[in-house]
């Protein structure tokens, strides 16, 4: 917890030309130490408890009638309580950021977040619910437990291969929108970004050949929805290099990505990956020589997505590629879940959807795109974290694609 | 959900003489369920995250700050998280008011209604965690698994005689304060209004002869509190009459209840109970007769607390008693949870308490009091349940106490 803040703050302030000002100033330690004390979240009241007649309506005896209703139409529930719009972000804390399995205590601040963001951005309730298990079963056997006490559930920071399988059996067992974000939100925002990046270069996705660095949450599923958007050559390089049913040492989940991609049956590493492909997507905490970037096709996409520091430095990658992206907020085109999770989750809870679908998920991609559709640009392929419009865009969309499924 | 609301509201409005005015206006089921459309309670967030800055302090990258800090340091997770000042009120919705087993559904408005308590009356944060399982086994469980999630855990509408057992397994499992608040709440303001009571009276509440109608979660806590407030002669009465050792119907609860009360090994039902009492304690949902209240000592106390309908109705209790207390708002002496929970746990989390002891809840009954304790008249014998006075009070007694025991 080092501090340098008390030395900027005042040059800061002043607004001295050529110092920097405060948006710019670097965030410090101290800063952020700060902002956490007594956490992110409050619960608050909807209506004040003032008065007696606010008290016995909004406890005893007056409530006794909602329970009394709820008891005999359980549908109520949502229309009384709060959980139709509120979203458990739930952890077991065992890979979060990029630290690792850290535990359920020290995820919380990250959960925190997460549910700050769901409110911000899309206006839902959200309460972090951190697991002291990492037993899947004991996982999927406490959130069926604790069901009635939501109506989503956004599972974060759970390690691969577990996520899989939780993920899997949580949706089974659940009657309510269930989304593995740290998998689908980032496939859905890359999915977008990668169409924002083939338009603004007149190129068809389905004719890139793609290169996913990492088979962890984020690999498999970019692969997937990349592999139900039409791309059809997808190559994927975990820890020991490709991807490929050559290899004997893949798990199931491994083993099943190797049946559908890798069509040209590459054998070998980063090297034989990259040579002449199109498009080279970063979601793991390695590192991609320059000369690896040089041997890609003739001004490739780079999404070097790794955070805090990029699989390659944006201006390296940018002397070879056309489009370069990030998961960083100060280079541009930044490929963030905030672009999506909030509206997914928004957009299947408004529709009363029971399941968070492909198709929701390739809408959500498109609605991220469509904010920006008529200012694409090398250097804007998807809108920024922060704008407003696009998580109201991804909602309208996603519980259009829910009703239209009839999955409501 | 018949309403009468749109007929009166007009005449309550203009304030015409002898017409009620809008608060003393009848509770109509459109109010009620219009109130709780949406649920009642809301996270917000402390700090607005409207810039990219604030994005980096809230969320990644500088949220792995934190994080990385509460790996080392588990403690940390007290100052940077919300859990310190969460309380979750947990339920099964098995005994739920007076309504009984409804289910964990059902129950939400009731336990929205108390997390709203929480924030209301001590600025707590609280969210209603309910359970799709009854089994006493399995609730302990999910709740080992859930607590990185809160600070505290505060018990409700948990049918008798499981709570006895659920509760002290939660509390045994936990580092972290737990309570039953049917059992305790309750007990914590009967002795509050019991020594009210005696000291407008004159009486030493050690020679009382006290009658307790109801062997739930309230009657078995409510006899324990007043056994070590220094009560002697205690008679609990079920629904087959005395507890005592005569009788072989008793579980386990009762039987040890049987082995503490009773002194004069009494055998019978209420008319044997209430002949020659001081007190009559009302936490079941039955009956009196008026004859029975005739039978009892002179100028008896009598706590009709059922809810809504008191034992015995006030204006008919009045005749015999010297002092009348219910659950209801509507009539003096209201004998109110909310004038304890809040406070309770309030002053535990500012303790840092991992238990709430016996001394603690004494002393919260003593805080209750010392807030109308220069006021005492015999239709004030403990604060209004809306005294913005009592929580801090209680809290800071709590904590006091807390910290003399040396539980912190």
């Amino acid at each position: 917890m080092t501090s340098t803040a008390s030395n900027n703050s005042a040059s800061g302030t002043t607004g001295t030309p050529g110092q920097p000002t405060i948006a710019e100033l670097p965030i410090t330690d101290d800063e952020i130490f700060l902002a956490h004390v007594g956490g992110k979240l409050s619960v608050e009241l909807r209506s004040p408890i003032d008065t007696q007649r606010d008290l016995s309506i909004a406890y005893t005896p007056g409530v006794a009638q909602v329970s009394r209703a709820i008891a005999a139409e359980t549908e109520l529930v949502n229309k009384y309580t709060w959980t139709e719009r509120l979203v458990a972000v739930v952890s077991d804390g065992s890979a979060v950021l990029g630290l690792g399995d850290i535990g359920p205590r020290a995820s919380l601040p990250v959960m925190e977040g997460k549910s700050a963001l769901f409110r911000s951005f899309a206006g839902l309730n959200s309460i972090p619910i951190v697991l002291d298990t990492k037993d899947p079963d004991e996982i999927v056997e406490t959130l069926i437990r604790l069901r009635p006490s939501f109506g989503a559930v956004n599972l974060e920071d759970i390690s691969a291969p577990r996520c899989f399988e939780i993920e899997r059996r949580v949706i089974e067992a659940l009657d309510c929108p269930v989304m593995h974000d740290d998998q689908h939100g980032t496939a859905i925002v890359t999915l977008a970004a990668l169409r924002g990046a083939v338009q603004v270069l007149g190129r068809d996705i389905r004719e890139q050949k793609v290169v996913i660095s990492g088979a962890g949450a984020a690999g498999v599923a970019c692969a997937n929805i990349l592999l139900a958007a039409g791309v059809t050559d997808i190559v994927v390089l975990d820890s020991k290099g490709i991807v490929s049913l050559h290899r004997k040492d893949l798990n199931e989940f491994k083993e099943e990505l190797a049946e559908r991609t890798n069509p040209r049956a590459l054998q070998g590493g980063a090297a034989e990956a990259l040579a002449g492909a199109d498009v080279f997507i970063g979601v793991s905490a390695g590192t991609i020589a320059e000369e690896l970037i040089a041997s890609m096709a003739k001004d490739p996409i780079i999404f070097a997505m790794s955070n805090p520091d990029p699989e390659i430095r944006p201006e390296v990658a940018a002397k070879y590629a056309s489009i370069v992206a990030t998961g960083r907020s100060d280079f541009p085109n930044q490929i963030n879940n905030v672009l999506a999770f909030p509206g997914v989750f928004a957009g299947a809870l408004d529709a009363g959807a029971k399941r968070i679908t492909e198709r929701m998920k390739i809408a959500a991609a498109d609605a991220i795109l469509s904010v920006v559709a008529d200012d694409l640009r090398p250097d804007q392929i998807v809108p920024s974290a922060l704008d407003r419009r696009v998580a109201p865009a991804v909602a309208a969309a996603v519980a259009e694609a829910a009703r239209a499924e009839g999955i409501v």
